[in-house]
């Protein structure tokens, strides 16, 4: 079921030889999580493309480190990727590959001075995100955390449900939201939770703030739960009071997108056609221009992380990965509609886990 | 009292022209936050040597923007380096600093790649952490907010501590933080809480966990609100029935560096040599291999910023600016203690935004 840290890293030696690096040095944190079990906010890991791996971080956390990879020799030294980098050099790679897309120009110039001081020379080789890519597709144990992390999201909004009416503010909702999903066993919030009433609805990252729900109002909430290191995200819109005609026709729209776009989730989908499926049924109806995100993205040790789908995107879904659909309509002065399922893509059809019903609550 | 967003934008196009630039790329999210009130999770701004600046968002973001920042001109687009790349060259800016302690190495390829398809040529100038250095020092209004981020965070330790006591698990006095931050009016806690108990205090960054606290323990939290976009940080220690005589005179000791470090904190006192006043009453006596990390950092738009207090550190403080400081001893298998204010840098010596007592409390 679960992979162990250790057969992750052999899978991204793999991928290390195969880009002709002797080694990659892992720089991005949660990268570092994902191939050790280490949660820091100071680390970085080698890789050797042969296999052996070490791991830095400094003083703060090496206790933490034994603890948390006793199988792997760790190096504590404030200067992470530098040490890894001499480390490296001292291990007779030639060529280091390094987390291009998380390697600042500041910090690349830093290594490339350290580089330049060392008796053995070393080539640093921009590498794109290889460690993303193995992430996007989760075991089972990882797929069990997220199952569990949506779980809670469900059940803290049918929690909070009989709370949502006329006369509270949207911020007293996002915070017995985030309060309940606590109460069951969240981590904390996965995400800063988004509750936007009425015209707020129009804008789809709003702040949760001051307004009261009213009658006649659309209620949109964005928000998830953090379990074991795992993300959920779900959305869901309700009515206060009977909907208004056009509040129904938008709902109803969206509703229809989503659907749509869950079904074209298969293995082997193109991620641009997925949200495609949603988005020619939402144009078709007249409200393209409203729809202005991409149609959702992957979840897992990140609330955002590959693959992202959108009309620009490429790449295909694969089988067990676990990813987002959250078609929305956005009117600007009257409100709006989001919904949001997490789901895996599996071959038999999406195993949805936000389980909370998508028909219209009339409040 | 409280500086305009376009006062800062003058400071740092003046900044701007000293490096020879034409105009300042700012990528960093806070940074543009600061520069323009737009807290987004996409945004740039382009501020030119000669003053006018341009902000660049994607569509999630575009009505905020309008509303935020009505003064500015906005381009709604999703790459929105590229965009103001290219504005700039359309602008005739020969030279585009960029932050390059921002910008990763794949986005700097992609700038220039860019700029290699534009009509006018354009040089990509890496520059440091400008933009850091105008926030370093805070206005009264910045001070304010932080001022009330402190005092919520001095209540709710107040509101908590009777609740702390043998048999309540390390994870629910920091749930009982975080909630009693929001209730006094926090947006949300300021950073991730610790509450480390028993022998768990020898970890410097422990994650609250199931530990229950126990008779004859010292338990170290380490909280803050954030309030109107800024992070308070505070650290105490407690003992849980009557203490030890090595907890004590650990707790005296550190007791001690905390304030040698305040006193210290002078306008035009090297960051060093604040850490120093600490390290050096600790190292005394014996404990110098047991306080691992630095004495302290800024805090503002960020929970860590400019300046950073440690013995590796350069600069010197100066008027209004806010610090942390907060030594630790870490006695693996034992215990710890860390004692932590924010306060205000001011030539008449610290004000003390933390006001929370640092008696050793008994509980």
């Amino acid at each position: 079921m679960g992979e162990t840290h250790l057969a992750r890293r052999r899978r991204l030696a793999a991928l290390v030889a195969a880009r002709d690096a002797g080694a990659l040095l892992v720089t991005r944190l949660v990268n570092v999580r994902y191939l050790t079990g280490l949660d820091s906010s100071r680390a970085a890991l080698l890789v050797a493309a042969d296999g052996p791996a070490v791991l830095a971080t400094d003083g703060r956390y090496a206790g933490t480190a034994a603890e948390v990879c006793p199988e792997l020799p760790v190096v504590v030294d404030r200067q992470v990727a530098g040490a890894l980098t001499a480390r490296a050099a001292a291990d007779g790679h030639g060529r280091l590959g390094f987390e291009a897309h998380d390697v600042t120009v500041e910090q690349h110039a830093a290594l490339t001075e350290e580089t330049g001081r060392l008796d053995r020379p070393i080539e640093l080789l921009p590498l794109g995100p290889l460690v993303e890519e193995l992430r996007m597709v989760k075991d089972e144990t990882e797929i069990g955390l997220l199952r569990e992390a949506c779980a809670i999201t469900d059940r803290a909004f049918e929690a909070v449900l009989p709370e949502i009416r006329a006369g509270v503010t949207e911020r007293a909702v996002a915070v017995a939201l985030e309060r309940a999903m606590v109460d069951f066993g969240a981590e904390r919030p996965a995400f800063e939770s988004i509750v936007a009433s009425g015209p707020n609805g129009a804008v789809p990252h709003h702040h949760p703030g001051g307004r009261e729900v009213q009658a006649g109002d659309l209620v949109t909430m964005d928000f998830g739960a953090l379990y074991g290191g795992y993300h959920a995200d779900m959305t869901r819109t309700v009515a206060i009071g009977e909907p208004a005609g056009w509040q129904r026709d938008v709902y109803d729209l969206v509703h229809l997108a989503q659907r749509a776009a869950l079904d074209a989730a298969l293995p082997g989908a193109g991620t641009r056609d997925v949200d495609a499926a949603a988005r020619e049924i939402i144009k078709a109806a007249g409200h393209g221009a409203a729809f202005t995100h991409g149609l959702g993205h992957g979840v897992g040790l990140e609330i955002h992380e590959a693959p992202f789908l959108g009309y620009d995107k490429t790449g295909k879904l694969t089988d067990r990965v676990p990813i987002t659909a959250e078609p929305g309509v956005y009117l600007t002065g009257r409100g709006g509609v989001r919904i949001e399922d997490t789901f895996v893509v599996r071959a038999n059809g999406p195993e949805i886990l936000t389980t909370t019903t998508k028909d219209l609550l009339v409040l």
